[in-house]
């Protein structure tokens, strides 16, 4: 089985965690085909960035699947893009925020959401409401740049953990779920730190992919995931050709 | 006062009737200055279509503004990048689907949108969610393809008028909606021909609009619509340059 | 175009404030006609002072409507009478919390009204339940007869100031709803004073009514609207005739 | 113990069906107090006939609890002026219709309400959901004016069995709620007739009361039911004093 | 009339602290039949001990209806076995934490249930939530266990003084409800101590048992409680005979 | 890694089926444990075959977890116990129900769950409320018992059919959920015959406790299922010692 995650932000570095905290929890069968999306912003903070991270990230996911992969994961915190990926392939899309809240639902009846910037929080609480946990699942944000999670000189961690302490009292959080793709790599030890259940959403999308490709399951076509119409294009996209990622 | 007008889909044809529905509706003394993007598919019919109108549709907005323009509406019933757009411009951006309901719910409790394809139902239910309006206001699909309302020689019209009866039937709707703005001309005659209010996104847009720049209001700037952050892009969208569309 | 704006209080001072926010915002060929209710209390707080306003309200917006006006505005903030007096008149009606809070959702995700007194809160966070902004708006009180907002000597004014900055820090309220028409006048020193867009809704129904008008949008007469029917009063009642008001 | 039931409309032979039903129901030591308002109209049918109810209901009830009620029951299935009635009275208020929907709760998971003209179904659905219950309970109107309700040759009574029996088919209702004070007098014969449980809102509320008063509750002061302010009134409502209605 | 109340828990001294206020507020015609469960744990604190409470409770129900009770009352707070109860019997019966509610819900726009364990708050909050109270209802817990209240050496009532008042500032109760059938004896004094309305479920829930019974009303058998079907038991229960308790 | 999957009813040959699609979709690390609970009912159809359920289900997820499994599935569609086993258990436990609407919203939007008898349909629309998907799946009963389903000679199996059928058709429905353990060996066969995603919650169970254990995610003991406090107990239940299953 072959799993394509996608970071759909170009930043490198940021996919080596990803592809790390991946395989990790990976099937003993699987293989991680982990990329960087080559076109976009190197990081996606808020509704802007993620409008010029989706055209990258679908070609990613159409080159996935033409190069036979079962599934595919977009590696965002905000599902980015997840909706046209569904509509666009064949194969199963996970995002890591429904996976990481469709896997806490299992241990904990109410829980929280850390995760960077502030202008990330609404549209989180947008994503909880949507996939139903809104009598459940807070929203908390550390403050603290996607980026700077990368770099060993900022106190971009400790306002991290000073945020959860903060759920774990004031929100009754049971467990926590880390907001950001680039937070996977702590997991393990906020668990330890903790003592309450952390959850990656890297690494739960990979255990939801692997599950929907043995179960035989993929997108349902017959509503708002059908597939997408080919239609004439204009400007710089005609040269980009949307239409052509559409399958036949 | 300036109100521009984007049709994100790529169709001048489409992008005339919706400028003429906004110039009937508008002040004497507000100028209309419909564009059509000129970047995208020719027709916005689902997920995957939102995706490739966005980056066409951000730079008209980002263009209008430095223009002079004090409002921004974006003529597709989706509401196809209205979150993106609010973070980026400083002027107000109003959605047509938003601008419709936020209308209709001044005139009758319980109403229908009549939208094109199903593909665009559930789409619209979830703005319907969004807008908090799911327990007045129902979403119908008379199947019909966007750019088939342009062809005399479609049945397209007659299918829409068999989907209004039945949302007054069934769903004792007291206003109808039209669920694309392509439907736009046809406003008047539909409520002739079924006596009850007919009500189109476009003018309601320009009327909402118009009353923001004359309130003085403009988009919230303290949380989820703060400016983006300019930063780095890769790929074709390097030359592309989104974050010189970011005012300083 | 006329506009009638009844202040269904019996406070005429209240009026002139009322009026003078309609008028610095009506269009160039609107006429406002705001007028006193001649009968009922001098200032609605909480639900027994809303009865007694009611038929006072009704009995204006009866007047205007034969007298010409093109819509009415109800310059209570807690749209005392809304329903009843869009099933009497054929004209639009529109309330000013309803007008405010559909002007700020487009403009921010979440908002707080403040209000004058604790009695009046919770019918607040009805309307805002009914108008389907629970998830996204507040409502906290100042505790501030409504009166005091006229009386100069009172510390009225501070304590509002103050709980709107309750509302900026705890809230992350993203934009300020003023919650009663005695507060028009301070729209546009509490914008500068605070920096967000402080929202009026006598303003902001100005606005609305005109669209309607513009539009050729009135209340759907075909389900909880539909015009009353005439029947015979006993009591008090039969001198005063209610069913008088209803047009033939 | 004594119960004051006030019919808010002004049809004594209304009042007589009503008052038949509470006395059935009555503990031996409850003494029924049936007035029938002496001001409004003679049906409550909409928005607008509630308006004029309201004044005469609240007479009735402060009349009432210095003549030593110990509670009130207002007798019209809109709940009209529950919330008024509860500010100004210190004993308990009861509607019939949270009575109806409170007792069918405790018998039933999903049940529908079946009132008389589609121009309440509205208000009634809003009550269902202001009382919590929209998941459970649906709303029919059997399309008949209250007063033929008492016409042995109208065929009301023949659609009132109508719908019933569609909302047993349809809704798949496990109970009845008879929407309409004057029903009451049809409780047995549809029990029997259909077999499951109806229930008649009037009966319902006795029992309410009653129970409250033996609790020793009464309606909370500290919130939205506080006492109100006595005030000035002009106009008309000058003479009908309001403010004497307000105990001392 | 018999009214028959189950304590589920197998601590014979919290059974006369119920009887006691049963017998304080039943009719004079009613005949209380308070019963221990001779069957399951001693106290009732979260979901575990809910399970091996139920069964114990169904005899003692099905025993009762056999003996001649009109209803029966499920005297612990979380509403054990409620479902099943009324799917088995064919008298009502009704819990006291709905009952607590529904009486609640009469005279208070907002209210806070203070209960014993933390563990019993999130089962308190879904009772809330699927009795339609979300909006307006709160849950704490004082952190006292169930048994402790009957301890006179325990600090319990003062930690539960202690919450209460929280609840009166922060929550803005206007009423409390008590969230355990072992407080029952403290509604007069707390009452009398905070000047607001206390709710006791079982007293509560003794006026709706006679409610139901005078109403001639009984769980509806056409839905979700139908009569369970006898069928083969196996294993421990196979002695037990749960198809037994069926009444044919 | 070993799972444990209990039939909480006590039908060997319903296990058999269960077994068989867990096995079918388990890992090849995964050894599956398949139990028939030796104590209750042969079939679970509604609330009161729960309750004698559960017991028999807690000592063989305790007996289980002493055996070393890594985690647990309750393969009845109900959710049976699983509230109580998650309190008792440090393993994780997965309900099928939970289980198949979680796998099947990673795939569509709208979808409906055909069930057997009618009286499970509310039981099973609680569930798909309190697992947050009301507003995108849709509950049918096809209207036939458990245990025919293993009867060659029933027309259980076309009703099935007929009724996914109309799902397909009335709802909208993008994929069918089966609504009992028992149909777990149709899964492959309906998904041919229909051409939609069909989903079997046993098999999704499996995937989701593997996920679990992978993950090293267990059910969070801070709140609702904090481990239950060893007390004493009465009756029947002295001897069956559900105090003993409580880990140490």
């Amino acid at each position: 089985m072959r799993i394509l995650v996608v970071n759909p932000n170009t930043t490198a570095s940021m996919t080596a965690t990803i592809a790390d905290s991946a395989m990790r929890v990976a099937n003993a069968g699987t293989e991680i085909l982990a990329v960087t999306s080559s076109m976009g912003p190197v990081s996606i903070e808020g509704y802007y960035d993620e409008v010029f991270a989706v055209p990258g990230l679908l070609i990613e996911i159409a080159k996935g699947e033409k190069a036979g992969a079962d599934a595919a994961i977009i590696a965002c915190f905000d599902d980015t893009g997840l909706d046209a990926a569904r509509a666009l392939a064949n194969i199963p899309v996970v995002g890591i925020c429904e996976a990481a809240l469709a896997t806490t639902a299992f241990i904990a009846q109410r829980f929280t959401i850390v995760t960077t910037m502030e202008r990330s929080r609404l549209p989180l609480e947008h994503l909880v409401h949507r996939y139903g946990m809104s009598g459940r699942c807070k929203v908390r944000a550390a403050d603290i740049p996607v980026l700077s999670l990368e770099d060993p000189n900022s106190n971009a961690r400790d306002r991290l953990r000073s945020e959860i302490a903060t759920a774990l009292r004031d929100d009754k959080a049971e467990a926590i779920v880390l907001g950001c793709a680039g937070m996977a790599d702590l997991t393990a030890e906020l668990r330890r730190e903790f003592g309450v259940p952390v959850v990656d959403g890297v690494a739960a999308a990979v255990k939801q992919a692997e599950a929907l490709v043995t179960l035989g399951l993929s997108t349902a076509k017959r509503g708002a995931y059908a597939s997408p119409v080919r239609k004439p294009y204009k400007g710089l996209l005609e040269d980009f050709e949307p239409g052509k990622l559409i399958a036949k």
